[in-house]
């Protein structure tokens, strides 16, 4: 159960790279784990949706973008979110600044370090019809992530069905 | 020299919400915190320059965010900004995500919770000439902020005056 758990925690809220090696024959398939997504134009510009810090083994300062229909849906609250839809979630390491913290007169200040990778959650309510309607993908230095186990992510996304799979809430 | 680093460390980086009772009578000066600035039309929907978690008193998650020619700016990285440049740096309460840490089998998700309050950093070389051409803002809930002491924000930032005064590095 703890290695279950612990699978799906890698992945939640568009997770932590989900890289750690299977615990069951089901992340060695190869087809489930291809969802065929390109890593999208432009996603450094969108829009915020939230931020977020995962401590632990993610350890990580992360900001949650989406493409314009992902905002709209987001702000009018209306689910589910329409195909088309994009969200990325970028992650970068959890970094302390001695240079504001010089400043502050103590160890406050953490801001993000180095890129850790890009995941992204595309919406096709057809093509990812067994996954939500939902196809993953994880991409560092801007190519697919072989090491990422994207079969993975959408059992983890299952607690969150009631807001179409996603966890990250919008901040206003 | 303890109640000045702390007065300084309120405004670190577009920083804490600077609503300390002042140390001395400069924080008093009305003409001196009065930049003039008004709410950014649109803000909410600029690009992302980076994010951060402030601890301490301030205990928020961040996103700085930055118009068109801020993000062209730190993308380029020919200093300084120009005349126009907006920086944004809105802040929410730092929030423990019960929901993520069922998923994850620990506490380690920290969510953007409810907003505290936006600041602004305005570039005009002429108009702010004496705090190095910028003009400081502070909003609470869409409105200026009356409890900011806006003129402790510039000599915060002077520790930055190599980067034009600004903390936040651009993250990739």
């Amino acid at each position: 159960m703890r290695s279950i758990t612990y699978l799906l925690g890698a992945v939640v809220a568009l997770g932590s790279g989900a890289v750690y090696t299977a615990a069951s024959g089901q992340a060695n398939d190869k087809a489930a784990t291809d969802f065929g997504v390109k890593l999208p134009a432009g996603y450094r510009d969108w829009k915020v949706i939230s931020v977020a810090h995962e401590a632990g083994k993610n350890n990580d300062l992360r900001a949650v973008l989406g493409n314009d229909v992902a905002l709209k849906t987001y702000r009018e609250g209306k689910l589910p979110f329409p195909d088309g839809t994009i969200i990325a979630r970028l992650a970068w390491v959890y970094t302390s600044s001695e240079e504001n913290n010089k400043v502050f007169g103590q160890d406050q200040s953490f801001v993000a370090g180095a890129p850790i990778n890009v995941q992204f959650m595309v919406k096709d309510s057809k093509k990812y019809a067994s996954t939500g309607g939902w196809g993953f993908a994880q991409f560092k230095d801007g190519k697919p992530d072989e090491k990422a186990l994207l079969n993975t992510c959408f059992p983890c996304h299952v607690p969150a069905k009631a807001a179409d799979y996603l966890f990250t809430h919008y901040a206003p």
